[in-house]
C-alpha cells in the first residue's frame, strides 16, 4: 500500500491525482465504485460525500474526482454499476425481436432480486424521490443513458416515450414489491412476474 | 364558533368528544380530512401529528380521534380523499368491461394531474418510500381497500396480483412523470398517456 494522509487537507482541484494518491492502480476505479455504491446505499444521496467515498475505498479524494468528476457523476456511475448496461444491453437488444420484452423484464427483475444490487437501488430510489439533486442525476445521467440506449435500437414511433413507459412499469413494480411489499406481488415468483409483464414491455417496445 | 382551548392539555382517550370540542358539526369531519391532507403534504408522514392536524382544522384532537382513530387511520383517510374510491370506483367498475383499462388509466392520471391532489400524493409516495410506518399504512389500508375493491369486480385468475400489476404501472408513471420528470413522459399530453397505458391495464384486469 502506498502512503498518503487521508485526513489532512486534500487537493480540491480535479484532474490527474498527485503521486501521493493512495492505492491508485488497475482496480482502484472499481474499488471506488463499490465503495460509492455502499456509501450511497447506507447514507442516502444527501449525506454521502466524495471524501467519504474516498475514505471507504482507501484512496485520495483526488482519485475519485480523477476517475468520475463530481459527486453527481459518481452517483450516476454507482447506479449504473448495478445495471451494467455496457455489458448486458447489447446482449438483450441483440436477441430475437419477439422476446425483447421478456429479456428486459427478466434482466430488470434479476437486478432487483440480487441482494448485492437491491439495497443500493432502494437507496437510489428513495434519494431520487426525496432529493431534487438525486432526481436530477437519475433523470440526466442514468435514464438518459439507459433508456436512450434502448430507444436507439427500437423500430417504433416515439421510442424514448415507449422506453419510459416500460421503465415506469418496472420502477412501479420495484416500489410495490420491494418497498411497500404489497401482497401477493411481494411474494410472487420472479418468473411469474416476468411472464405477466413481458407482453406489456413487448407491446411498448416493439408493437407499432 | 364554539370555544375551547386548543393549546391546553386535550383528553387523550378515544371516543365521543366532550361538549367543549371546538367546531364539531356536519363539516368538521371533512375539514379535518382537508387539514390532514395538507399537513401530511407539507410535513411528511413522520412530522405530522394528530394534534397538529387538529390545530390546523381548528378542532380538538379528541374529535380527530373520534372520527378517524389513530394517526395511521387519518393518514389512510387523507390518501383516500384524493382517490374518492366510494364515489368514483362504482362508476369506473360499472361501465362497459371492454373499456375498464381506459377508465382506470384516465381516473388515475386525472387524480395526479389535479394540483389539489398531486402535492399530497407526492408527499404520500415520498413518505411511503422512506418511512416504514407510512409504507405499512399504504399497504394495509389504502392498497388493500382500493385494490381489493377493484379485484373483487374482476373475472380473471389472481385478481389481486393483476390489480397490483396495474397499480404498479400507474405508480411508476407517477414517479417518472411527476417526481423524476423524465422527458418526454413529463410533458406528454395526459390523454396520450391514457391511450398508451389503457391496453396494458385492460390486459391485466380483463384478459384471461
Amino acid at each position: 500500500m502506498t502512503t498518503g494522509a487521508t485526513d489532512g487537507p486534500a487537493p480540491r482541484r480535479r484532474g490527474r491525482p498527485s503521486r501521493t494518491a493512495k492505492a491508485a492502480g488497475p482496480d482502484a476505479r472499481s474499488r471506488i465504485l463499490q465503495a460509492a455504491r455502499a456509501e450511497f446505499a447506507a447514507r442516502g444521496y444527501d449525506r454521502t460525500s466524495v471524501r467519504g467515498i474516498a475514505r471507504a475505498a482507501d484512496v485520495d479524494a483526488a482519485l475519485v474526482h480523477h476517475y468520475f468528476g463530481t459527486k453527481d457523476e459518481v452517483f450516476a456511475a454507482a447506479v449504473e454499476l448495478s445495471f451494467e448496461p455496457a455489458l448486458v444491453l447489447p446482449e438483450i437488444l441483440g436477441g430475437p425481436a419477439e422476446d425483447l420484452g421478456e429479456r428486459l423484464a427478466r434482466y430488470f427483475i434479476g437486478v432487483w432480486e440480487n441482494p448485492v444490487s437491491r439495497g443500493p437501488l432502494l437507496a437510489i430510489l428513495r434519494s431520487a424521490l426525496t432529493h431534487e439533486a438525486a432526481a436530477n442525476v437519475l433523470r440526466g445521467f442514468v435514464l438518459r443513458r439507459l433508456l436512450e440506449r434502448i430507444a436507439a435500437d427500437l423500430d417504433v414511433p416515439d421510442p424514448t416515450l415507449r422506453a419510459e413507459l416500460a421503465a415506469s412499469h418496472m420502477i412501479g413494480i420495484a416500489v410495490l414489491r420491494y418497498v411497500v411489499r404489497a401482497e401477493p406481488l411481494a411474494s410472487a415468483d420472479p418468473e411469474r412476474i416476468v411472464a405477466m409483464v413481458a407482453p406489456t414491455l413487448q407491446r411498448y417496445l416493439a408493437d407499432r
